[in-house]
């Protein structure tokens, strides 16, 4: 050849959006992979979530939000093992309509969101696809050795709890599809921009946990079910939004099994409950007691706050 | 709802196909994260990559090779950076079209590759797409800490060497393509199933090195840009496999720019030689001279053998 190499369009499109983006370890997102030093004496938790577009974001969504919707609800799953980020990693499969426009203004997104959380791009893939925009991220966080909340340390008669209020995010989607208004733009913000319950420090105060992403009682499903329990849910405790409340009553359905949460979802022993409170109310979040575990239970019964059970089409959202 | 709450789709696929990949940490693939504790006293390397249907692989791949290749392109990552492999996430974008056996032989191919290579499944996530199949693979992997290998390590008047052969990957699609004859299979082979260069032990021995998998021409100038340096490249040492010299001269072109190598490319200071050929002998891999990085020059030059350069198209493959 002879010359200097000219960058090929792959690092160019790397430099330009998102070198900004690379901390430490990250060697410049030049180099094979990262180098990950986790914090002395702390174990590392890993998990890894893909969105694609028209499945888990509209097309037309601003792009700055897909980026930190992406980051948030991979910062959901390390709250919901009481983890504390580090970093992460960045896999994204590019059509070529998809202009540098919008992938300038969601590497803004993402440089908030950074920010605001405390966390560093490590690195990353990007290719191209004849498909539809997917994106991956591979989160990093640490934990006290031993400490991380799971979904499978519910005992019989825990009490159920969770953070924030339930169903905005998918009333959210509604919103957006044009299928309900809300004035207030709150529930469309909700499906947007989901607020990972970080740092609330509840290990050792729950005795398991999960972030709601795929609707209340098909989460609290896998909750009961990975320990070995059944639970019931009074639908009538479950927090609303004001705004899902004007939404009127039709909605609970919709509420209790659409997804798109990002709360988190607790076991809590009853005696631990005024610990919970504390916990809660340094971090700024409210949390509700919305039912309990019971072994005589099958699965998750739905209470209706009248003495019958409420019956839902489906639990929650299947992503296949 | 009432009674036992049925596994949703995405759960029953997943315990069909990946459970019996799931290593220590990965929790039985049902937490919303994965926990990791690093051999003690090592520095953790990690690093993603992305496979799309048709652009990485073919449709018609045996479904085996195809969770092989994604699996080994990330292990000679891993393999360029000295680290041993540690453990991986898998992210399936899958249409709806890509039947259940295709992912039993998948998973199958994934499970023999697990055991051969000491490494197993800590984690990932399932989602459905409307476009074609996307893989995206995040592996992790181990190293002495400051022990890594990196990209911008090499020196002036190092020598440059690769592992084994070069150019089988890329002739061997064109040969999948029905461009070019191969009555051995070695090419195609080669091209579906790479063999990532781990455990060579090259700290200490290399001043720098990466994988080979975009055209070697490209990579060397990666490596050389990273360096400070240019370099020089004898075509005529490049190692070629039997098969690729039966293929003929007119590919040399093609085997120097083609990609899907996965070899080791590496910078050695003169008085290694001996340390190289030495670790070298000991895992059971050729290694070839194949040029010299010369702060004099600019980029890379192609030396033809007869005091000439060879002018090439493009030095290597840009994924976008």
């Amino acid at each position: 050849m002879g010359g200097s190499a000219p960058l090929p369009s792959e690092f160019r499109f790397i430099r330009r959006h998102f070198s900004a983006l690379a901390g430490e370890g990250a060697l410049g997102l030049t180099d094979d992979a990262a180098l990950v030093r986790p914090p002395k004496g702390r174990e590392l938790v890993i998990a890894v979530d893909t969105m694609v577009e028209s499945v888990h974001f509209l097309p037309d969504d601003p792009p700055d939000t897909v980026g930190r919707k992406l980051l948030r609800c991979n910062l959901s799953d390390l709250a919901a093992m009481d983890a504390t980020p580090l970093g992460y990693l960045l896999s994204v499969t590019r059509p070529h309509a998809r202009g540098e426009d919008w992938f300038a203004a969601f590497a803004a997104g993402l440089r908030d969101d950074q920010a605001h959380y405390g966390l560093a791009l490590l690195g990353g893939d990007t290719t191209a696809t004849p498909g539809p925009l997917v994106l991956s991220l591979t989160i990093l966080g640490h934990v006290r050795p031993g400490g991380a909340l799971r979904r499978g340390g519910a005992r019989d008669g825990d009490d159920i709890w969770v953070t924030g209020t339930i169903g905005d995010g998918a009333l959210g989607l509604r919103v957006l599809r044009g299928e309900l208004a809300d004035a207030s733009g709150v529930l469309a913000r909700r499906y947007r921009l989901p607020e990972p319950r970080l740092g609330l420090g509840l290990g050792g105060i729950a005795s398991a946990a999960m972030d709601v992403s795929d609707g209340l009682v098909q989460d609290l499903g896998h909750l009961a079910r990975e320990s070995g329990l059944g639970a019931w849910l009074d639908a009538a405790s479950v927090p609303l939004s004001d705004a899902a409340r004007r939404a009127g009553p039709g909605w609970l359905p919709t509420c209790l099994t659409g997804g798109d949460d990002y709360e988190l979802l607790l076991a809590v022993p009853p005696d631990h409950e005024a610990a919970l409170r504390r916990a809660a109310a340094r971090g700024g979040v409210p949390v509700t007691r919305i039912g309990r575990f019971d072994r005589a239970l099958k699965g998750v019964e739905v209470r209706d706050g009248a003495g019958g059970t409420l019956a839902l089409d489906r639990p929650g959202w299947s992503h296949l």
